[in-house]
């Protein structure tokens, strides 16, 4: 086990080049700047483990912006801003003045004043999410330049159409415990798959950020999913280049079983094909809900070819040694628990239930990994402080 | 009065057999533990009075789960949890995924990552309130083992079915204060009685709290409700126990007059018999709105046939030199005033509104007590050291 | 640019005669105590600038009543609470059990054990926000004077039917900026004036709030609206007692063109005339919604008639030199961005938009100003202590 010596000199050691960045999609991030998120956050959980206080904000806010519903996230984001010291704020467009005709900009820095972070959820409409995060940063970069902001909020992608960074990191964080080291997962293969699902319309995000995360740390990964269920192009394309980059591999398959062959890591989760959420968002857009009726009827009868595509006790025997590691990002549509039949069999899942309330348990370390870095010019030094300090976080 | 050294000796002298536990039921703790909260309570009390900080968490959620509305209580609670040092989160379930399909095992762990203390108010279904708290506790104390979750999140019941522990620990508090000791409430008479009220489906909790605590420190309890409104059994039979074990004593009477004569204390309010919250159950549980619509018919008509049990004037004169002490959880039904007529006459209320609201102001000490004895082992290490540091409130 | 001992010293020389007060109307103040909260809210801003914590509340809530809808203003409570150190509970009306026929008088104190400011909007009933907000400031001192509270929570008001309190006073913060000082206010031209709007409705607050307020200051205020849509006359008769006292000058003109004629600040914003206003309480009262339905018909019928009430570059052009400084509280209605035709051209907007947005700006530093000087006897001792002690706020 790495010391805190060592895990403070690997951190410096890194650029210190995520000062006042956002959080937006990993991608935008060299891999170095992704290793010392990961590192930070193993830092900030070491020292919460040891009960020492990481409090490092005497006052500010993070706030919130969800637009669509959230459980694990919205309380990993409050807990991330809640341990440095952050108080939290959730904007409710619903109960704001933001339908009166108010523009993001204006909004965007409304809300700032005494901001340090916007997390934003925004998953529903594709091509929408990300591009809105970026409006949302703009206007806060442009305040803060204006002198209208005493600091620079950074935006943090709490899922949007394209990418789910903090749990594709959070994802990343527990494979590393799991091997061991960030080096340990070169050669490994995970299977990224799709899974049958009863319902419709799940975000493209989780397997995105997947994909696009894991080949740039060596990794062999294997996308399955049944013809029609494709990602978005460019994102396909870049998990290709990164394998070649970093010495991993990345592969399409129509195959649940091919996927699974050997891996060493499985996250099969459903998700609505392409297309379709393409056809979705303009039908939200149109406010057209008998499209919409439709439209998922349709999906739900082409879901329904595909039943086949469980994680089940069978499909786990394919696997190194018939054990890989099971992942999911949660909730899970259990077979016989949450629906009739859906992504997991119930006995699949519940070996490996503990281990996926681990996955979702790195998440609010490395929301906090992410603030620290994009608020503070030299995260190291405040980090040996606080260790120095040493104050109890309870007592 | 009691000197600060004094109250830290006698909390010293207590067992600590509270840390790691959950706050369900008042008789599920030893006398002792309830003396501890309440002296705890206490000295939280006198720190905030003498402007002494109490902050003792420097990071750290409680969260709230609200299943049915509350004011007083939530404020409590959040007051409680601020008081300590920690940050608090209100789960709203109607915006959160566990409509998906989510285990309430799990929901449990995914919000408790930092999370201290779960306060759940769930008192709509007979047989479920309890039951759920029940469940989230196993859920997080599996966690704990599991290592998923690095602290016992503690699970603090808000009002279940069965139980009111926090306003039953503030009614004592008060009493107490008013008896000038916990000693001083040996031989004292309450009527915890029932009152006509205009409304339908009041929770049994608070008389049902109220009977199964007050027995334990020796003194007089009458539970008075007309026929038909008796309460759950099996807690109508732990109160009797109670008074045998501890020296005091409780029988169960059909008259107000009857149970208000020589009373010190009277606590007249309404609930909903046993039968009804019953069928009710069944009725919500099956979505039968008509039956329910003719269910509170039926109560209403049956409630109008008592509505002679209203604390008046009169019935006060029957009390010990006429001046026992009212009271009241709040918002109570004062006939006049909040609706035609209902629990109490507008005189009696008036004459002991600051009464009762200084009995509702204890509620945030007990919480914050319950909350230093669960989360640490030997609380009045804390307490001391908080005193000796005299760190100031405000300013 | 002024040092901080010289404003240590300027906030020394003022009467501490805020402590313990409410924050209702700027006229229930004096001109000194007016004075010390903005020189309380400018060492608070530098002091922040310069990373000093101000964090001076241990724990306390600060608990917001929004009965209208508000972004800027719940975000600037929120922030300066967050700024001093204090915890904010969202009081929803919606959700409490105040329905339950639970009183004003009563809320205000449940909400209250642990609370040191109630921030409260209520602007939608002419002649009820107001009365609204003395009511619950009456049930904290009494619940204060008889010790059911332990502190006296001071009552600040977020926009009421008669006045925006903390947008005046950040409107004179800002001016303070422009003119270098507040003597530089002396003798300079503000136009309050009405201005087309398509929507419905708006408060009298603003308007009234200006002009309740800058000839206090010295500065000649023409206040200008179509006939008809007249304020609340008391408040249009205190503005010009003010400018008597204060050797400033109040006028009141019904052309847009008159007041913008060499004006050194115009302040163009819709307001629906106060009979609407009186007429729509009235229909509200009683539920009236076919109504409330004709009166809007006819309130927009009537604000149709003086689309020419707009801030056009031709007017603006009338101004000293074509270039005074234009205010707005936020939303403004912008012509041709959230509206076909309303208050402000685009031009002239985008001109000014960074300077609205500054002006916002200074709202949560005077609300914690007002807190600061609500709370502490002598707030001048911890701002110097809080300079003394240097803790940085972030680090």
């Amino acid at each position: 086990m790495t010391t805190y010596p060592q895990l403070m000199k690997a951190i410096d050691s890194l650029p210190d080049s995520l000062y006042q960045s956002d959080f937006l999609l990993t991608w935008e991030k060299s891999v170095d700047e992704l290793r010392k998120i990961l590192l930070v956050a193993e830092v900030l959980r070491r020292l919460r483990r040891d009960n020492i206080s990481t409090r490092c904000f005497e006052s500010g806010l993070a706030v919130s912006i969800f637009r669509d519903q959230s459980t694990r996230t919205r309380f990993s984001f409050f807990s991330a801003a809640n341990l440095l010291g952050l108080g939290v704020q959730d904007l409710d467009e619903t109960r704001s003045q933001i339908a009166h005709g108010e523009t993001v900009r204006e909004t965007a820095n409304m809300i700032s004043f005494f901001t340090e972070f916007i997390g934003i959820r925004d998953d529903i409409f594709l091509g929408a999410g990300h591009a809105y995060m970026k409006q949302v940063a703009a206007a806060v970069a442009e305040g803060f330049q204006a002198g209208v902001l005493e600091q620079r909020p950074g935006v943090i992608n709490l899922q949007s159409d394209i990418d789910h960074p903090t749990q594709s990191m959070a994802d990343l964080m527990q494979l590393v415990q799991h091997f061991g080291s960030l080096d340990g997962l070169r050669g490994k293969k995970l299977a990224m798959t799709w899974a049958y699902s009863p319902s419709y319309g799940k975000p493209l995000s989780v397997p995105q950020g997947v994909i696009g995360l894991m080949p740039r740390f060596g990794m062999e990964v294997v996308l399955a999913h049944p013809e029609g269920y494709r990602l978005i192009p460019d994102v396909v394309s870049k998990a290709g280049l990164f394998a070649k980059e970093n010495g991993g591999s990345f592969k399409v398959v129509t195959s649940m079983e091919e996927a699974f062959a050997g891996a060493d890591v499985v996250y099969p989760k459903s998700w609505a094909p392409y297309h379709v959420m393409e056809k979705r968002t303009e039908l939200l857009r149109a406010g057209d809900t008998g499209g919409l009726k439709e439209l998922e009827r349709e999906c739900l009868a082409q879901n329904a070819e595909f039943k086949g595509w469980e994680c089940t006790e069978e499909k786990m025997k394919l696997t190194r040694g018939g054990r890989a590691l099971y992942m999911h990002c949660l909730p899970a549509d259990i077979s016989g628990v949450s629906c009739a039949a859906g992504e997991v069999a119930a006995s699949v899942f519940e070996r490996y239930r503990i281990p996926t309330y681990l996955q979702a348990g790195f998440k609010p370390y490395i929301i906090a990994a992410v603030m620290l870095t994009a608020r503070l010019a030299e995260p190291v030094r405040l980090l040996r402080a606080l260790k120095r300090r040493g104050r109890p976080r309870v007592g």
